[in-house]
């Protein structure tokens, strides 16, 4: 790679889309500094194509840009920028190969019960492209979270709404009090490198080696188990207590990441909700390959290969259900689209703020909001909602216009895997012990598991947990900002995590700062109590903290995690700028493409690009990078002060405008800077352009909403049909040309 | 007195009923070792006829019970069984009275607007007979409140019941986030002893003195406000979120020991809860001498001099309110009476533990529990029952059978004036400025205020604090339990504390205690975490806590705070053991009266008497009284065990069959015990008479139940006709008379 070189992700959905505007703009103005923006394609039907290249002409084969900067993550002069991107479920994947097949890409349908060798190679090969595959591959350093100074203001000066929390609601979090992860996890630190080994043992005594896993000296290694029977046993429990309370009843996983166990804890919570449904057609489902882990939806589209009559029947069935379950959530009502349709619809991390800020209700069948009995059975995180809503109903709703901030430090670096993702994780076949075994024999960590039990096991390795403690105490040190890790006392991993911290910790001359340990709900209240009054407080936590609590408050304070400033400071010095943490919004493409209106706001684009220009220029001693990303912090500003950013709907500026003036604002800037004389006599003529045709401009960007687009694809969109969409101002591209 | 003497109080209600069984058991033991008890009269009725001594004839004089004590506790050989007595609300007081005059004593009514001098000094006379007016005179000395451990083991073997807690519940603690005295109090420390004055200064500058106060040196002295303009929106905004909720409305102060304070806050209560009927009749209820601070009551109780018709006009108004109002909490939903009738009736501290142990429900005009919004206007205590109410909510009822214990040391020396009693609160009577100037002119605190504000000062002396510290230390020392000093860091009183018990800590060897300084909120949850993990935590509180919290924890643990042992080591070296934290139960006489059965649980009385003669063997070497002592409290365990505590019904045991029991048991463990063989032989004697006759003696006390039994009097009952009714068992009462 060249070290002018700056790596900007094609990604999915709206942050694709925003890019076609926005990458062009950045293209102009990182010229004059030397800089090369370089598109990479990280988007699902991309990492699809390039998964399945062998088996396409020359032609059509893409490069494989996330293996590509997988690699990058190794080199010190690794700059990238990384949008966000669709962490696909079973659903969306089969959507995504349906339309790559309809364009004429010869890739192979998802077995989703695959038979032959062929098949189960198929299957292996797109496991790796369901769920979260992007982040472990890229997020090579941990993690560090924050609300720019520049967006904080602006919060406080325009909060966002927020719903009015009653001391009578009765809304709440709900979640496993035995059973569960957190009450099985166990957790080992290991003093040398080895490789260990993952067994089931049957109740004949059988053993049979489910994995070999090598462990690097000091790493970290979890293991727990979730009782199929206590998660079945809970469903049940709480879907009467909400219908006997009658209030609404949700689920809240994270089917995506969580990409093994939580599908299936969602099928368990599918085939408790619907009993009878299951109860007399279970068998009949299996024939025509329903599986409850895809949600109610996959009942509705497999069952369209029976005859009319029984589809009603089921139907039916499913119907009668409803009249003894409580009230379900709903993700549309209009469509009729429930909590259970499809799992990666309720995403704790995004619908869990969603609720609290919404006066801790849902949406019901009628399209009004309710108190919810919001359900997330494993207890080791869900415990922070209810004290945040015990929070809320005590003091009411927070406060954009005074509260305090909680960025976060993240353990996330060499896949940190709290997570227990996807290849430690099993499904028990049958009753027996799952075991963790040393090379020497010994049995590290075992548990007794039932036929249907979920058990997981997590590594974490020592030199990231190093770099993590670092970080916490660089930024408590760099921002004056008490720090919290958040190591929970009751649990295992955190445990070990807590020996490490302790002794981490005193590499650093702590004078000064306030550095504290606390478990969960005591660091969330802790927070939360300073938050209320104004006060900042850093979380360092672990990574599901860190995706959770990265939603959580940023949605509080500025009404969105877009917002967000998003740094990972690689292990090996490189750097990548993350943004938007909010997910790939496809409910905006729906818009644009009904309307041609794309509310996107590109606000994480540009904050992280200032950054990420910063970085380059402070790297490779090019100040004009230090020039181009000062100016751009301050067009940023500038762009929010004068409320430049997207409105939501047709007549107002969308992505587009906004993106216009942000560059009109940013040109204005360098313009009058006085640091680089070459670079304000540059743009001087770009200014005076883009600021004596700002009316003009913004009429060709406004003048196309109202109308369907057509972006030849919602997956694997058509890049010249998109940059047509995108970028209809021939002054505005005419001006750009110009520099 | 005679060192070998303990005193016995003769207070009111069920406790003196239970006096009149209990007391010649203890005399018949006592005087074989030597020990005397003397009952002292600090009953209601009797504070009031040696408060007006000098009108009454000689023979109707009796001894000032409450002056002798008073004057005793500086003696360091105190002894004395402080049981529980009414703290007289002006309708109690008003009843008494009348018994008085009814039975010809000569004392003057109680002038409720008192016009010529006499009457101002008959009210003057009779304010130090209200309220808990008792308690201050006898605590010379901090507070040390635990469950013995019989009491805790017999609790965990034979739990009382706990509501269910529903994590849908809508009760919740309401209280004021402004306005009130937790948000204006302001406190300083004085240097050095010296007289300042309380002064009102008038918008003309005018300054009136409204009290002296001498200070010590190192004393803490507080000021703070309540705005009766906040106050009165707080009940209208609480009774609207009520209202539209749907739940019930409940109102909890402490009339009884905040007597000036809290009546004020009462009667604003119940004049917004009745805004229309004040509008209305507000004048005539002036002339007529309503005063809303004496509850509904008073109103019904005062138009009775007004015609019929005019009567139903109010009648009808008064129903009209409960139109649009929330449905009230009930004291007595049988009899109608609300939640504002009495002041005295719902008592913070007892109330809120029994709606807390009940679901969070009380009881609605149809006789069923509903949820409810608790409302305690001052926030500084109130947020700890909000914080418990979430954890319930959140984690379910406590378990007696496994939850840890929380004791407590209580801030009470030298009248530690937390609660701002008395004579240093004012209702404010024009917009001004009341301030605390120093002997050399300094102000040292000063407040705004508006007419009708209320506006305290509250004392606390340095040396009880120390020794509050010293018994905070000391407990945790000998108890090996954590202790945590609950001191609200954003309260000033609390922060002037918080330097000296810093400073008194340095006294200490504190190697391998486990001691905290708290916030309330953090310290409670603090201690109810580890509660319900089965950890015992020491509370180390100031006065109004230690009242609230010792009701609060024994409640859950125990199933009332009448069990806990409750003793107060005077700080000249005498002890204070008090009983039954219950107060005097005037529901326990009413069945007594109507049934003859008396349901009172003497269990604090027998474990209060045991550390009684313990304290007394130790100090004065007399190894009867310590054999006495161990013999007592195994026949307590005995009892506890065999299970005859008075049972709730006709038919059972009540009061009198359990004092026999204790009494066999006694006789027992003396004649079983080896360490004195003079006692030993001459127990077994009794001890053998009881074991034989216990059917007969059982069957003579039971057998006078099921009829109405006369006391000749209620506040002040003939003796004689208590101690009929009392001892019906000739055979028993033989018995011990053969000792």
């Amino acid at each position: 790679m060249s070290k002018d070189t700056i790596y900007y992700t094609l990604t999915d959905e709206a942050p694709a889309l925003a890019t076609a505007s926005l990458l062009p703009i950045y293209r102009a103005f990182a010229k004059e500094a030397g800089i090369k923006l370089e598109l990479t394609d990280i988007s699902l039907a991309g990492r699809i194509l390039s998964t399945f290249a062998d088996r396409l002409p020359e032609d059509q084969r893409p490069q494989d840009g996330l293996a590509f900067l997988g690699e990058l993550t190794a080199d010190p002069n690794a700059n990238f920028i990384k949008l966000p991107n669709i962490s696909a479920s079973i659903p969306q994947l089969n959507a995504a190969i349906k339309e790559l097949q309809a364009q004429g890409f010869d890739v192979p349908s998802y077995p989703e019960a695959p038979k032959t060798d062929e098949e189960k190679e198929i299957q292996a090969r797109y496991s790796k492209i369901l769920g979260s595959a992007v982040n472990p591959v890229l997020r090579q350093g941990n993690s560090d979270r924050r609300a720019p100074a520049a967006v904080k203001a602006y919060a406080r000066k325009h909060p966002h709404s927020m719903g009015e929390w009653k001391k009578t609601s009765q809304t709440h979090a709900d979640y496993m009090r035995g059973g569960d992860f957190f009450s099985s996890e166990q957790s080992i630190t290991t003093d040398k490198a080895q490789t260990v080994r993952i067994e089931f043992v049957d109740q004949a005594g059988n053993v049979e080696l489910k994995k070999s896993l090598p462990l690097v000296e000091g790493e970290v290694l979890d293991s727990m188990r979730m009782s199929a029977k206590a998660l079945r046993d809970f469903f049940e429990q709480s879907l009467q207590e909400a219908k006997e309370a009658g209030i609404m009843w949700s689920l809240h996983v994270k089917a995506t990441m969580m990409k093994v166990s939580h599908p299936i804890v969602f099928g368990h919570a599918v085939t408790v909700f619907y009993k009878e449904v299951w109860d007399k057609f279970g068998d009949l489902f299996a024939e025509i390959g329903v599986n409850p882990n895809n949600g109610l939806g996959s009942v509705l589209d497999k069952i369209k290969v029976l005859p009319q009559s029984q589809q009603d029947e089921i139907l039916q069935a499913i119907h009668d259900c409803y009249e003894h379950r409580p009230e379900i959530a709903m993700v549309d009502s209009v469509r009729g689209i429930t909590n259970l349709h499809v799992p990666s619809d309720v995403i704790v991390d995004a619908s869990m703020p969603a609720m609290i800020r919404n006066s801790g209700k849902m949406w019901g069948r009628d399209g009004k909001t309710k108190d919810t009995k919001a359900v997330m059975p494993e207890s080791t995180y869900a415990r922070i909602y209810q004290e945040v809503i015990n929070f809320c109903k005590t003091n009411g709703a927070f406060d954009p216009t005074t509260m305090g901030t909680v960025p976060n430090v993240g353990l996330m670096a060499q896949k940190a895997e709290e997570y227990g993702s996807h290849d430690k994780t099993f499904e028990v076949q049958a009753d027996g012990v799952m075991r963790v075994v040393a090379e020497n024999g010994d049995v590290l960590m075992q548990h007794d598991v039932e036929k249907g039990d979920i058990w997981r096991a997590c590594q974490t390795k020592d030199a990231a947990i190093k770099d993590w403690v670092k970080l916490g105490v660089t930024r408590a040190r760099n921002s004056n900002t008490p720090a919290v890790f958040w190591l929970d006392a009751e649990r295992a991993h955190d445990n070990e995590l807590r020996k490490k911290v302790e002794l981490y910790l005193q590499d650093y001359d702590l004078t000064g700062l306030d550095i504290h340990i606390m478990s969960y709900n005591e660091a969330i209240r802790f927070s939360m109590e300073r938050m209320i009054r104004g006060q900042d407080t850093i979380s360092v936590t672990g990574n599901v903290l860190r995706d959770y609590l990265t939603d959580l408050f940023p949605i509080m304070e500025l009404g969105t995690s877009a917002k967000m400033l998003s740094i990972v400071p690689m292990l090996n010095g490189g750097g990548m700028y993350e943004t938007g943490a909010g997910g790939s919004a496809p409910k905006h493409v729906q818009q644009l493409l009904e309307e041609n209106y794309l509310r996107w706001d590109s606000l994480g684009e540009f904050l992280a690009t200032a950054v990420s220009f910063e970085e380059l220029g402070i790297k490779q001693g090019n100040d004009k990078a230090k020039v181009l990303a000062k100016c751009l912090d301050k067009a940023t500003e500038k762009l929010l002060d004068n409320n430049k950013s997207p409105s939501r709907k047709v007549g107002d500026i969308d992505n587009r405008g906004s993106h216009f003036y942000l560059a009109m604002y940013w040109a204005q800037e360098l313009a009058a800077q006085t640091e680089d004389a070459e670079l304000a006599a540059k743009f001087a003529p770009l200014a005076e352009t883009l600021t004596a045709n700002e009316a003009k401009i913004v009429e060709e960007l406004n003048s196309v909403q109202g109308k369907p687009a057509d972006l030849e694809g919602y997956y694997h969109m058509d890049l010249a049909a998109v940059e047509k969409v995108m970028r209809p101002s021939a002054t505005f591209n005419a001006a750009l040309e110009s520099l």
